[in-house]
């Protein structure tokens, strides 16, 4: 059997429901070929993320069968909430996880696209790996106005889907498909203080657009249930920055108020190469095949 | 279908003829469920260390499929190299790798040594955690005056097999079985510097008798082809004794002499938990549920 494996992260506009979210998560419960590793619906954002691994022929169906049944359960017309979105299945990014490359996975996100389009009819945009124009590789350009605002301009050669027709759906919306290469990783690195001024402070240093790391966005959180304060970060790319040059930076600056980082954590899911490239680094690791950890050979036994 | 995995080390007493090793290797090779993951034949040992993974019941098989074949290929009465050794398979230490506790571990240790004797009449001594008596623990009791002298003493209690008469095999002398908590992690630092006395030294700060890490033994070498020197350890216990903390500890020795750790390099395979437990303490990660690596998940899908 083929042990290529990708890793989905779909996203659906529904937080609050408890019937609607299990419907849809549903979807994806005892498939064989696919595991559900978790979902976290938000009440405030009004929407759930799912975490999904799989072969990718099992994984692509469950996937389909996820948006048939959001697309059948949200209506776009009714749906509010803190998040962006243009859809009730509002996205479904895929990542290569073992023996699989990116390219493969842009194909296979173009097949999603195209079946997403055949069996449910509502059209697609495809971002990232997938994007038509450099401005739809971000999702940000593709949700500008969100749902209500797309309607009114999908008719439009700018912002037409890239599949179906130029208009949105009447009650679904729309959804966005795409590949990448690495999935985000949360990351929270904890100060020993409650002043939320200096967390706010180290992040504007670690964010991009302030000058600190391209791959990385940072704000400063206070954790209240332990009275002290985070640097809470989105890294779009542990390759090229990864989790030990953020968390060693965070702990550089935050000396300089005299405060010390107490704990990092990592919010859900994780890659092995994000912890492992990291260590790397601060052993000096040298010629370390990833082959050389036992687990690795598991896979497919 | 069950997930449990254990991880063998088997070792058998030929190290130079080729056509022996690959006839004994070649009884791990497509097995279901069992995978070869390395086999490192040392001339001068005369003596090939096999590293293997699988599930308990055709492990268990292929190792005494193993068992078998050493014993008809290999005489002791002629063998000879520079690891002490006591039989044609000389041993055979499990380990616990997903989801079995030391415990099963322990109790499939017992049912390969009985099936060794059963099956291939050459008798068993069991250590580790299956050792019958303290000094049997450790395999350097139970080898003492190796082949040659053992078989003179074997039939006093103190040096008696554990399965099987007063007596070796005759040929293939007798096996050691043991169950173990975790695996030994082959770990080495390379200073810059050609001076192999400083490699020395610290060497014997870091390793155990002389006062360093009870868990650790550690020898100074030379690493010729990069004119560099390099502490190098047996890692007995890397959860009471992480790596980091050795590399650490050599770093800071290292410094002492103006030298540098200039990398560091694991042999041959490796836990992921020897690897994780160490970034949690550089990162100092809290709460991270291993089953967050998203490859985790992948085992048995």
């Amino acid at each position: 059997m083929s042990d290529k494996f990708i890793h989905a992260v779909p996203n659906f506009s529904e937080g609050k429901r408890e019937e609607v979210i299990e419907a849809v998560v549903d979807q994806l419960r005892d498939v064989e070929g696919v595991k559900l590793v978790g979902y976290f619906p938000d009440a405030d954002f009004n929407r759930t993320v799912i975490e999904l691994i799989g072969r990718p022929e099992p994984l692509k169906k469950a996937l389909l069968d996820m948006t048939a049944k959001s697309i059948e359960l949200i209506d776009m017309e009714e749906q509010s909430g803190d998040h962006p979105r243009i859809g009730a299945q509002d996205t479904i990014p895929i990542f290569p996880l073992k023996d699989i490359t990116t390219e493969e996975c842009r194909e296979i996100a173009e097949e999603i696209g195209q079946a997403v389009y055949d069996q449910c009819e509502v059209p697609v945009y495809f971002s990232g790996e997938n994007a038509r124009t450099p401005e739809r590789e971000k999702l940000s350009f593709i949700r500008k106005g969100q749902y209500e605002g797309l309607k009114e301009v999908a008719h439009t050669p700018e912002r037409a889907p890239d599949i179906g027709p130029g208009a949105l759906h009447p009650s679904a919306g729309a959804v966005i498909v795409s590949a990448g290469e690495r999935p985000l990783v949360a990351y929270n690195v904890i100060l020993g203080t409650d002043d939320l001024e200096i967390a706010k402070s180290i992040a504007k240093i670690v964010r991009g657009p302030s000058g600190g790391f391209t791959t990385v966005r940072a704000v400063g959180l206070k954790f209240s249930e332990r009275n002290q304060v985070a640097v809470s970060m989105n890294m779009f790319d542990y390759d090229l920055t990864p989790l030990y040059r953020t968390f060693e930076l965070i702990k550089n600056e935050a000396a300089r108020y005299g405060v010390s980082v107490v704990a990092s954590e990592l919010v859900g899911v994780v890659p092995q190469e994000a912890l492992v490239n990291s260590l790397e680094k601060y052993l000096q690791l040298e010629d370390f095949d990833r082959s050389q950890i036992l687990e690795n050979n598991l896979i497919g036994l």
